[in-house]
């Protein structure tokens, strides 16, 4: 497969669609990641850009949703918990995050939704060698991001799991819904407080924007904790810098997006679940 | 442009969509034809096949028309007449012949519909150097293919036809839909009478099915007579078989399908319209 034909697709009237959903739609980059994974899969299938105005939300969806060959729809900003009322059955992390980003429509007509954000995490750690359970995770950021990594991590059976977030109420909100579906998992919220931690976790935006800092001090952080962050861009952040500075392995964003291609892939049939 | 390019386009997220819309869909060969084509005019945009069913249409469509990077619909079989109420502005072609089959959406965000079924006849007319203008054509069928021609060759400027269908109603009520919008066109309905006219057109679907005969009998027909098809497939039918023996110049429905491809293209920005 040479450069060029990884963006390329070939529709004819028996090619089968698939959405991605969003407001706007013009920055997603899935349609050139997952295309060539289903082609190389030997799928008649493309991914397409769906713009969805946020006043015409519903006929829209329901639009895309009774046409006979979109198989599936996948759910970017801002409609992830939007998407919710029209899955005909919200598969358990779905349920448990509050939100979903992946739809397909099953054999018998009805649609099921799941949620892949935090799954795409954990499937990068995998994909690295790194094992996900019984780790002691601190993670800052109780927003949709976060806790869609939160549900993924207890899913994965991490033995601890410290949630910070600004807004406190976000984070206990949060850290019961993790109780209630995950028991075996330690969860609690609290300041960030690394000594006790050895996987430490940025799931909010800051460091994005120019002149941003670390998300929170980063008192007690030696070279063995493990340290993520979900940004994407730029490629480090002072989140990022600070931890290097410190010794400690490091991931930005790129791990939980290459990990969730992964994932969206194989819900589509393109691919192995894990 | 390898033989490869031809079929392939690059899809991201500032892509434009159009959808052809029928049922069933998987016979639609307008992807393949046009995609090219507008990449060819160095358009982002992708024309993909969209299985409408029946007790969905109304839902479908309208979602359809609300996705936000969807700049037109491509029509067929059988929407063509099912569109109209849901058009905002039905151009005066598709509104003579009581069928449209392109729409796009125009800068105030209203849907304009247009008919090409019959352009495209005159389009490929033109190409192949033949001036549809002061002919007088025997038309065999007054369906949608008919009624399309016929309305597009009166536009054109034929100065005699004359409309033949084994439903007589359905004859009467073409001639008086083009009388009305045509008053220059001196058009009749009654049985094929060829001599008076320099060109038969037969727009039935007698001739696809094995065993069938020519439209009607072809009493009288020279060799000054041009013959034309609208049948695709197959490339040729009793009627075009009993032409050639006669020693007229023939066309088969290519000459339509290719004229419409270039007004299809034009009308979604890719090339000029005539």
């Amino acid at each position: 497969m040479t450069n060029t034909d990884i963006q390329q697709v070939t529709i004819d009237g028996e090619t089968r669609l698939l959405a991605i959903i969003g407001d706007p739609i013009g920055q997603v980059k899935s349609p050139r990641t997952l295309n060539p994974r289903f082609a190389a899969a030997g799928m008649d299938t493309v991914l397409l850009p769906v713009h969805v105005k946020p006043e015409l939300f519903d006929i829209t969806v329901q639009g895309l949703m009774a046409v006979g060959n979109l198989d599936g729809i996948i759910v970017t900003v801002p409609y992830k918990a939007r998407i919710l009322p029209l899955i005909d059955e919200v598969l358990p992390m779905a349920a448990q995050v509050g939100a979903a980003n992946a739809l397909r429509r099953q054999a018998d007509g009805r649609w099921c939704g799941d949620m892949f954000d935090g799954r795409g995490l954990v499937r990068g750690l995998r994909n690295a060698k790194i094992n996900p359970a019984v780790r002691r995770v601190m993670l800052i950021g109780a927003g949709g991001a976060g806790s869609a990594v939160a549900v993924a991590l207890a899913d994965a059976g991490v033995s601890v799991l410290t949630i910070f977030d600004v807004d406190s109420n976000k984070a206990d909100a949060l850290a019961r819904r993790v109780a209630v579906a995950f028991p075996a998992c330690s969860v609690r919220t609290g300041p960030v407080d690394i000594p006790g931690h050895d996987t430490l976790i940025n799931a909010t935006p800051i460091g994005m924007a120019p002149g941003d800092g670390p998300p929170a001090p980063l008192d007690g952080l030696t070279s063995e904790v493990l340290v993520i962050d979900v940004i994407i861009k730029p490629d480090t952040t002072p989140f990022l810098d600070a931890a290097r500075a410190t010794g400690c392995r490091t991931f930005n964003g790129r791990l939980m997006l290459d990990g969730q291609a992964e994932e969206l892939a194989a819900f589509f049939g393109a691919g192995e679940r894990r």
